[in-house]
């Protein structure tokens, strides 16, 4: 019989890829982009309240590419806030520009493979709290994908023991801290939630370290014989003065 | 030879996501917004009307991301009166303003993996009914997915015998009945019916138990080698308040 | 080397599957809806016209679920009947309130799995020529699915001798058999023109009699190894009476 | 070390689908639609001066289904030609009421399995030349699928030797002489040019010989273990009486 | 333990793919038309200046088929560049006339597989730089398509070793060496960027040459067995003489 593996679980959290539609956009008076995008600004706004409060995070960023414009990654205390947030966008003047292309809904997971022993209750240490409960940096670039992992022939990650797994990823996790102060990564589960099992967000001031970091870990066994990967997001930050150039056309 | 389950089966159950054309719904005024409101609110009243009669249920559910705003599911005692309440909800002014995303046409289903040995009639015992033509309840949280049992080279869940699956849904079922009290589980058939074999709808009120369940699940043999899964849909129950601020623009 | 199944092939048949466009349904006055109903009722008592005269055969369902609203089936002698059948809807007015969702264009098809030894031409026989040439039964609910014979590693149903694969077909009958008077099949062959093999087509008065075939023979080998399957649309029956009624917003 | 394939290339081919939206073209006056048609039947008729030419080839056919109502068969000297004359199409009005639905690219291509050894240029032979260039026959249908060559696990085509592959081809061959005379077959490469590495263009008076040629294959090992194949097309000729009643609304 | 490749990265680089809208292109007028072909005439003239100045480099070509109208291929020092040009397009004219079709984010990319051992700067080396930071030649035809190393059951090339895999690349390479002088080749790293692993993008003024040199390499064991491909996408050059009269309609 295997055991499952034990999840430590934070913040709920939505990531929203959406398209601008531009030529309705350009079809408005300035008048309203302008009072569409101060909407859009203060609601922004709004969300990074929770940011300062400590109550929540949030990120946003331009994605490079046709598969999406800008990506708004929100995480809260319960799936009901997300819920009204993605509505509260939806009633926005600029949601009516706007064209969902994904989203991925999931919760900040930390796992036991790495953990050590404990007596303490792991949801009052700090070290513990701060990572599913996490600052999300304002850098440069974001990276956002979906991941499982596989359970196919001889490549079963589910039929593997529990000391065949924490192995395997404390060599994994030895490839992610050679990046450590260069690249920062989220994993958020979406076991139950969403069509993958986990989101992997990562935060660089250097974009290359994103392909540095996935590829070095495709050599890995756990990724090489067990990764299955879905669509990849790369994306630049907007900040209200970025954000008000992106709008202006 | 293999020999076939056996099922029991209840209600006709349709699982209907749509997601809102929001741009539209704004353009449209006051008056007309709250008349669609007004009938839908009266569609779903007459809904219920079932639940309270015992001859059908339904569930209604804001759905989190960009598949869909929102879940009706409604379970009945023919294929034809779930066409009829199709047909009925596309006639409402409501559905104009909404874009069909995804639907599941399926039957409640009991197997006889976890079967007792009985001469009586199964559908005359009241346990049995009661999971046949099931209450739904009104938890905070809902998780829909469809699924299928594998058939690939030496994971192949028809080629075992009769003895060997049962084995395996037992200790299935023991992972279920471990979160007896936080999640309620509806098991719907849908070969002949539908894309998938099943459809799994899951109620609870801490929603961080279906993910809790559904991985435990995962490291288990019947989900590890034979378990290939659809789309994840969650949600958090609309009753009319909220269905009228989510529909307020 | 392998010996290829050889085929009696008798009707061609179309499988439209249409959604309809509600919301420009309900713009257009009553008495376009009227004339766009009763032109559309003429076409399809022109169809029955083929059905009565025993030169063609059809059938017309409402879908249940998003898949399609509603199916219609059309059997004739030549491929070219049913192009000018499918363009003659197209101008109809109806169909400008539809949406194309699904088809499938096959011929009914016999193959010598089950076949005995015989010197006549089973063209002639009476027989056969009944199930080439199929009276469509006016069943209460149709079952549609296309399906595929398994190529892959060891399942490779195409490189089985002749004599395996009479033997499997021949168990795999036996459970159709079962479901006489219960389920009426119409087996067509899509090889070379259309994205599957073949097409099935089910016909019932009980509508759960789809599943518990559907699902019985999941377990016999032929499916359960060598199955591969595509879309399941399961339906109610549309008499003039009832078409009306749906279409009437 | 494996051995490549050579072939030998003639005309580039353009494979066009197009579904009509009939609900537009039902909104413009008869003297709008006449005079599309008529522009549209002078593209085809200039087209056809390459067939007379013997510098092209073109076919012109209906669709049976909703995959697409026709498909253009376009071949040329150079793929610019192929890219001009889709441009000159997107600019006919016919084009504004049609939806592109699938394409392929392609030249035509015999490979060198099959050929015996010589020391001739085969670019000169008379007999080649008449397959590389070849004229497209006026058949009463056409059936078009773009296919691969397996490559999984023990099923690798690519890994096999010349000698395997030859000898897999010839006894391939051999199934398709037998169809001489019922079936023309053009043979596309598109490796390099579109997803596919094959395009299939199969030409019959009776629509039947397609699927049994294509069926009496699937049992022969190239196609049992290596062949992965695309969607499939069937259609009926259009000359240019077919088409004005076909665009007749 | 699994070695992983080292690369050596240049220019971002954007893939545009988009098609035409021609019915909307058509409806506006001639004046419109003209202001519109003069702003575009005039971006892709700014990206040209990139160029000249060897700070970056871009491609521009009409693709055959209906996959898409044109390709837009750009190679900037960052990231942030490519998202503020793919913007910049965004509010040109044109842009409202044409429809997103399919899109690549990666980066001029060097493996260390064919590098011989130095101790050397490779970023100093201007044979090294001339390949990091590509002129694009001004080819008469383009090839584009997406590929991943494969990952299956015994075919996993990230299991091989390093060995291996420079064993298998250095024949590989040697194919490639082969149409020196016929193919200019760009590879671009997409790991953690897009969904694929790399871009290939193809320059030549034949044809012919991209579907020679991408068969023969399919059967070479690094294709054929390690080997997944994207879409094929190709096209012919437009320069601003053929981009007029290819908008002209």
């Amino acid at each position: 019989m295997n055991e499952a593996a034990i999840t430590l679980d934070g913040w709920y959290t939505l990531h929203e890829f959406r398209s601008i539609d531009w030529a309705s956009w350009k079809l408005v008076s300035v008048e309203e982009r302008t009072a569409a995008v101060e909407e859009f600004v203060a609601y922004l706004e709004k969300l990074n309240e929770a940011d300062i409060a400590k109550t929540g995070a949030h990120a946003f960023y331009a994605i490079v590419g046709q598969k999406a414009d800008f990506m708004l990654m929100t995480l809260r205390e319960t799936m009901d806030e997300l819920q009204e947030l993605e509505a509260e966008f939806n009633k926005l003047a600029i949601a009516d520009f706007t064209i969902p292309s994904y989203s991925y809904v999931s919760v900040v997971e930390l796992s036991n493979y790495l953990a050590g022993e404990s007596n303490e209750d792991p949801y009052q240490n700090p070290h513990v709290r701060a990572r599913l409960y996490p600052e999300l940096p304002r850098a440069q670039y974001v990276c956002f994908y979906p991941m499982d992992k596989r359970r196919q022939n001889d490549d079963n990650w589910y039929m593997l023991s529990m000391d065949e797994r924490k192995s395997l990823m404390r060599s994994h996790g030895m490839i992610g801290r050679g990046y450590a102060g260069k690249v920062k990564q989220i994993i958020t589960g979406s076991v139950g939630f969403d069509d993958h099992e986990w989101g992997v967000t990562l935060f660089a001031d250097d974009v290359l370290q994103f392909k540095k970091l996935v590829y070095e870990m495709r050599f890995d066994e756990v990724s090489a014989r067990y990764g299955e990967f879905g669509s990849f997001f790369v994306g630049n930050i907007l900040d209200n003065e970025k954000l008000a150039k992106f709008l202006t056309v």
